[in-house]
């Protein structure tokens, strides 16, 4: 019965590595709680990058700080 | 001064529907602990298929395996 | 499958009507969406009026101030 | 360490002003509550008229009806 | 840096557990994502079984029902 | 009609400073986007050191390794 909200930047996360997030995050709340998989549901969100705020700026911000110091 | 925030999958639900949302669950908070519809604040988040996960599996893989059974 | 939740102030809502709200806001769902009883998961926030803000004041502020001018 | 979730409605936000919320919330909590702004997070959701509601409706409905009365 | 938010009923978790769930869930977003755990944020809610819903119900009375039929 | 959330770890806090915050953020929101500060929500959430993860930790261990470093 467990609810999971996921809160990623939107930078291109798959399908497939949401699924593996999914499976992985349901699977770890069986191991430690005895969680039931069948009602335990996942939401992952992704978020823009303008969105995102870490150290008082913007994700994009910073992603492209890092670009012009690379 | 409620705060209610719906999360659904975003298969279609139309403005009419979220509007039935919105009227149905200020009128429960009103009728039920006497609280103000003028500050109950209803948001609703659509959320993708391959982002919502139940049983361990994306719903867009459960929506398949339901297509190809049906 | 759809996910609420409710947040109001902490000011004396009982077990009954905590349970008038789970089973109203899963019927809304079942009516308007179809959305299946079964996996609707709901969660009721209770929170302390000094950590509840509305017009730029905290709750408990503006319980005092109604209760001085009653 | 603090959290952060800022919603409002998608109603043409700029990056510059996303930014200018993310930063102002950011000083806040330092200066408040001297948390540090290197881990302090803020996500800002930008939601669609359809999707909040206040009083009961749909902001969209309250825009309309401003709107038709101006 | 992303942010999780994991809520289970309050049925005696112990801080192991939890400890477990925060390292678990941490390691599986940079496992998937390559994300880095230095701002990995997770946050536990633990809810009171009056406050969660599930199928129209209570959990406090769905756990009360299968006691009785125990 | 925006809505704020912000998490902080429970570590004393005071109503004074929660008020702070509420004053600010909305304030924040009127200058930054022209909010209406009648219909600003701000919720804050105090959570237990053993429920607030970070780097793959409680903040409990983080805090307990701190002191024993001091």
């Amino acid at each position: 019965m467990p609810y999971v909200n996921i809160k990623i930047t939107r930078e291109g996360a798959s399908a497939e590595q949401k699924a593996t997030l999914i499976a992985g995050v349901t699977a770890l709340l069986r191991d430690t709680l005895g969680k039931n998989p069948a009602t335990t549901v996942v939401v992952i969100d992704e978020v823009d990058t303008d969105n995102w705020g870490i150290g008082g700026e913007a994700v994009t911000t910073l992603r492209a700080r890092a670009a012009a110091q690379a």
